[in-house]
């Protein structure tokens, strides 16, 4: 073999291989279950992996022709995600063992496409505060963020090459972060949420997780229709804005350094790197976020609340009791505060084809002190602007760091090539 | 007893005189289900009547302090909107005997505020084309409309003061028209859709059936917690624009002759009336929705097309099989034509506080020629805009006719005050 181990190759390397029958889907498999049999005990990274399912699909793809884009390639799936055949639990003790009777429509579109559905992923409580027991693959005593806890400690130790991840607030992007990979939270909108459990109509989006910018982009592209989103070429080194953003006081001096670093390497390798300063109604979008969030969470989950509340997370109990209790004007304003940041946004973009802006404040907190602050995607996530986590650093503790790109509205395929243009450069 | 029979007061009323303990919620509950015993069998608006539960709930109702808002009033549950009590089945056969194991969030608030859940409602499969049994309770001949059929015809039937109603298309409007009750589709975004089957992530609106306009107030306010639409007071006669649609050509005689007689009578009652032009742009709105429609039902029924593909309609599978075939790029220009339609609203309503448009071409077509055609709704769903329709006439056939009227974005409140000034005066 001339290349890395199976269970370590990025998802579209691998997509090619076994297209080209370079190598067979039981092989990636096995080598995947492998991985997992041996970190899981400590990582618990899975609520459920279907061995015997997912090397009984592997052996039908190799056996039959090319099913789609996504042949033979095993899938994380975040535990928030209905599966027909796996248990479906959300995070919660509400839903221990429940089985859903349908595929989300993003599980069903991938299988469709030749996917191998692996097992389900730990995510936090309903995609919010809650942890679940899963570690940080760099160091088990640290955190993987969350909610897409899981899906980024698998891919990051190589136990699959790519998984589901979803984001209201910081969900995709911080555990990228955290654990060192890349993480992809397309346009609000571009990906069908039906049968995910909802958490925010305004805010929930669908994305995915991998090893490099072709995997996530591969991935989208078969859940979106988007075909485009697939070439990552580019005819010129991208214009870059840095972006401190409106809360760099919260930024560890790791994550400032590497921001400081950012322009001499990206102007050595061709690109030309600008500061960006927000508009000033900008500093307010985090708080306008998280009353957003609140008042839609509180709402989404009150059957949870109604029936089940003293199986509810403490901390979600509070945002919850939170968005009860806030003003309908309130919420309304703040909608309309973003609506009116959107209209400001061509301005933003007209000099930079990306923002390079903090994924977190650094590296990934102790497991004990929770997933992470949100706060650094939060403005962006209420935007609904494609962003990308591009992992390249490592901090003080050996812990990986890096930074999120952010492009300008429905440019997800704009995007995704910068990122792919950048990535390598920083690394 | 000086009001009419319980089972046909409208919702407001009701919840005034249950909150008054002026009748008891047992009462209001038996006079329900004996007029759903009564016609039920020729009128077939349920897929499931809950009678023990409701009483058992009513009688605990009775017995204790007042609940909430919607204290004591029975409510019908469109069979799109999961209940974990009483099976749901999306109109689908896919989904007989299905058993959620949770309430939709909407479910749940009104349980909350103390509604009654009096049964599931009839809708078309999964809320789109193929007609359940339900028939038009003011002629068995003739369909109710779709997809909220059970909900508009329990309603008008006198089966029940309420019900929830979910369009995509014109699947709140176009129903109450045929039935000849109020409809409500609120803004888009205004009512979490946890719980309910999402066909299309950017249309899917959750709203609200009864008699009078403040019963529709009365269930949103509950479910949006926007309080203020329940004050339906109004310091002056609104402006209206009459909008003859850019599918006029389509529209019934007895339509065209409604509309003509409208400005006479409001302009007598102290409303100003204005023809409104719609801007050029607006005229492919129609075709933009249902391709946005197609592209995005396509995926989100994912999971029931490979699944189960031969139990779908066979107009559902034609319409999946066209979104999966729309290039990305068409589906794309087709948001960002939206997009810049809902840039131009500002200035369509500086003059107008509602427009008052066709629900439908005329009175509910024959029960064998389907549930109508969603023409008349498609360009104001997809630009998001607050909906009601009012029933204030007959046709040559003797079935209802009436007009929606149409706010500005987010205008909520101001369209249901508009719309209960309105009504009593076409009326």
């Amino acid at each position: 073999m001339n290349h890395p181990p199976l269970n370590e190759l990025g998802a579209a390397a691998l997509a090619r291989g076994l297209q080209q029958r370079d190598f067979r889907a039981t092989d990636v498999v096995y080598a995947c279950l492998e991985r997992i049999a041996e970190l899981e005990p400590q990582l618990q990274a899975w609520t459920h992996v279907a061995k015997d399912t997912a090397l009984n699909r592997a052996r039908q793809l190799d056996a039959g022709a090319v099913q789609g884009m996504l042949h033979g390639l095993p899938l994380g799936i975040k535990d928030v995600f209905d599966t027909w055949d796996m248990p479906t639990a959300y995070g919660s003790p509400i839903y221990a063992g429940h089985q859903p009777c349908a595929d989300a429509a993003t599980v069903a579109l991938c299988r469709e496409a030749g996917a191998i559905a692996l097992g389900k992923t730990v995510t936090t409580e309903f995609a919010t505060f809650q942890a679940g027991p899963t570690r940080n693959p760099h160091n088990h005593a640290h955190t993987p963020g969350g909610s897409s806890s899981g899906s980024c400690a698998a891919v990051a130790a190589g136990m699959v090459p790519m998984a589901f991840g979803s984001q209201t607030a910081a969900s995709i992007i911080r555990p990228a972060a955290y654990c060192g990979v890349v993480g992809y939270k397309p346009s609000f909108g571009a990906i069908a949420r039906t049968g995910v459990k909802g958490l925010s109509d305004s805010l929930d989006t669908i994305g995915a997780i991998g090893r490099e910018v072709e995997d996530v982009a591969l991935l989208a592209a078969c859940l979106s229709g988007n075909q485009q989103l697939m070439d990552l070429s580019i005819d010129h080194a991208p214009r870059v804005g840095l972006c401190r953003t409106a809360q760099w006081d919260g930024v560890a001096a790791e994550t400032k350094a590497l921001l400081a670093m950012v322009p001499g390497m990206l102007e050595r390798a061709g690109a030309t790197v600008t500061d960006i300063d927000l508009p000033a109604g900008f500093d307010d979008l985090a708080q306008a976020h998280i009353d957003i969030m609140a008042y839609e969470t509180a709402r989404a989950l009150s059957d949870e609340r109604l029936r089940h509340e003293e199986q509810l997370g403490v901390t979600l109990r509070g945002v919850i009791a939170r968005g009860l209790e806030m003003p309908h004007a309130h919420y309304a304003a703040q909608l309309d505060r973003a609506a009116r940041a959107r209209g400001q946004l061509a301005d933003l973009f007209r000099d930079a084809d990306v923002l390079l802006a903090p994924s977190a404040a650094g590296e990934a907190p102790l497991f004990e002190e929770g997933t992470g602050d949100p706060l650094y995607c939060r403005p962006w996530t209420l935007l609904g602007l494609p962003c990308i986590h591009l992992p390249f650093a490592r901090g003080p503790r050996g812990l990986p760091l890096g930074l999120q790109a952010i492009g300008a509205p429905h440019a997800d395929h704009a995007t995704l090539a910068a990122a792919a243009w950048l990535l390598p450069r920083l690394r």
